[in-house]
């Protein structure tokens, strides 16, 4: 596979040019931290002036898309809360729309605020999580409070894993006796029961989650010990995998064959575009290299590749 | 494969006659949970008295021998601590004198008193575990704490991972720190040095922990994050893996052609007998059943079947 890479102005024109809807991962793409990548305020400002539509997609499930608007607009970014799509939100709008979780039932949440948030926004009921009573720590070797009647709450119909700094002993087992209770696999939780049938649903499975020196561990490992010892194979919403752009287009139509998205991952982002029919562009000021893409055997490649997002400058100049 | 299933008291006799060592299981063999099995503490009278030599082997991390000891004395069972084996031991052992971490190099411990305590004993420092400072939650998405010098030690030079009911995001991110450090897989740590080689070790990999109203999350799930996060193969000890054996075999050597291991689990207790070429025996009063391996396909399968340890009673009358 080869990839094509933008180097003069024309490259760049040309490239926008040839698409109307343009996806950006954030973190690594607009900025690292708290500082914003050279040059991508204007390139979005030049985006929208030109008319096209942009969307916001990140894994980082933490905050909620109304906490996230307050980063771009910390930053200086515009932005509208109908353009982020956060693996938060994508698995609230999967958990209610697809698997049609009925309003009765619980999602128990191995997560943070950000994944309570859009439970909320779509109507479902949440527990565990940043509760109190599970962001302690257990004595030791004592399960004694796990085994009180209703601690392991049979209204749970599904189990929703994210990144999480508060992960407990105590939210892994309860998660872990939700996911493997009698009935657990055998299809979707009913209305008005109580047990039976539980999903179980982790916002991403990135391995790792970048903060002020990171890496550190992330979603995909914090919930490495429920699919361990469950032996479960869990639904995963973010990038790469496609129910975040299920949820996009439902919720966001828009011309795939019209479409850009630009990221600083291959594992998560250009595999994500790769595998959706969408054309992707590879930025090196996040995660990604361009020797992993130049090596032989290379298995996720992009279609195009600049140093930055503030390279697209040029096409408007 | 098959098994010879024991029925007859002549079957048990047989049996007794041909092994002088025999190597137990504990819970689910010799107790399940704070009851002991029928019989089990008569057979492991008559076994002494008919002379033969007895070793307690157990992938229970979360006690040092001596507190090992106290639950046999509790349950009054006679034992001896240099008859028993824990995963805990065996790790430290094999830190000391398999990898020979030099004195000034710490340990860095996921896991609870047992571990610490048999670190010690061997005259090794440790550091996380029980430690104040890492048995506490973070602030929501607030790395600060550990961004300060010293705080991921460059003294350690192995990771140990076992049960720890008090896991917390600082230790994870910490241990992922020490075994994805520059050099980290680049041999054996030295002494004098700060950072370099660091070990990734765990004391087991069970799945599950057995405990009232479990099982639980047990200490495979529990270093499952850092496995996926680091993507270092971790040294496992205790069984099925046969540093356990290495340990047993160093410290307390025996015939293994007259050597017989009891057991209650196919995939730790029969698989570590048969990788390590010791007859087997397995009981049906702990996790695995006779389905199991009668199964069509069944991949491990013990040299002998009976019901119940207390049945070998039988021999003796």
């Amino acid at each position: 596979m080869s990839y094509k890479h933008l180097s003069t102005s024309s490259d760049h024109a040309s490239l926008i040019s040839s698409y109307d809807t343009y996806l950006f991962d954030c973190d690594g793409v607009l900025w690292s931290g708290d500082e914003v990548i050279a040059g991508a305020k204007e390139v979005l400002q030049r985006l929208r002036a030109s008319g096209k539509s942009i969307i916001f997609v990140t894994n980082n499930a933490t905050k909620s898309r109304r906490a996230y608007l307050k980063k771009f607009q910390s930053l200086g970014i515009q932005a509208d809360v109908s353009e982020i799509f956060s693996s938060a939100y994508a698995s609230a709008v999967y958990l209610k729309h697809v698997l049609k979780l009925p309003e009765d039932r619980k999602v128990y949440v191995l997560g943070m605020e950000g994944i309570q948030e859009e439970l909320e926004d779509v109507g479902l009921k949440w527990c565990g999580g940043t509760s109190p009573e599970d962001n302690v720590f257990l004595p030791t070797l004592d399960f004694t409070s796990l085994l009180q009647p209703e601690v392991i709450d049979g209204k749970v119909g599904a189990v929703l894993c994210g990144f999480d700094m508060h992960m407990s002993y105590i939210k892994l087992a309860k998660a872990y006796k939700h996911i493997t209770r009698a009935g657990a696999t055998s299809g979707s939780p009913q209305a008005g029961e109580s047990g039976g049938a539980c999903h179980f649903i982790l916002t991403n499975d990135d391995s790792t989650f970048p903060a002020k020196g990171g890496p550190w561990p992330g979603a995909g490992s914090l919930s490495a010990p429920l699919v361990f010892s469950s032996k479960r194979t869990p639904t995963i919403i973010g990038k790469p995998h496609q129910h975040m752009l299920d949820c996009i287009e439902a919720v966001k139509p828009f011309d795939k064959s019209r479409a850009l998205f630009v990221g600083d991952r291959l594992d998560t982002d250009i595999a994500f575009a790769n595998k959706g029919g969408i054309k992707s562009l590879l930025v090196l000021t996040g995660i990604s290299t361009k020797a992993e893409i130049d090596a032989d055997g290379a298995e996720v490649v992009p279609d195009y590749l600049t140093q930055s997002l503030g390279d697209l400058l040029a096409a408007f100049q």
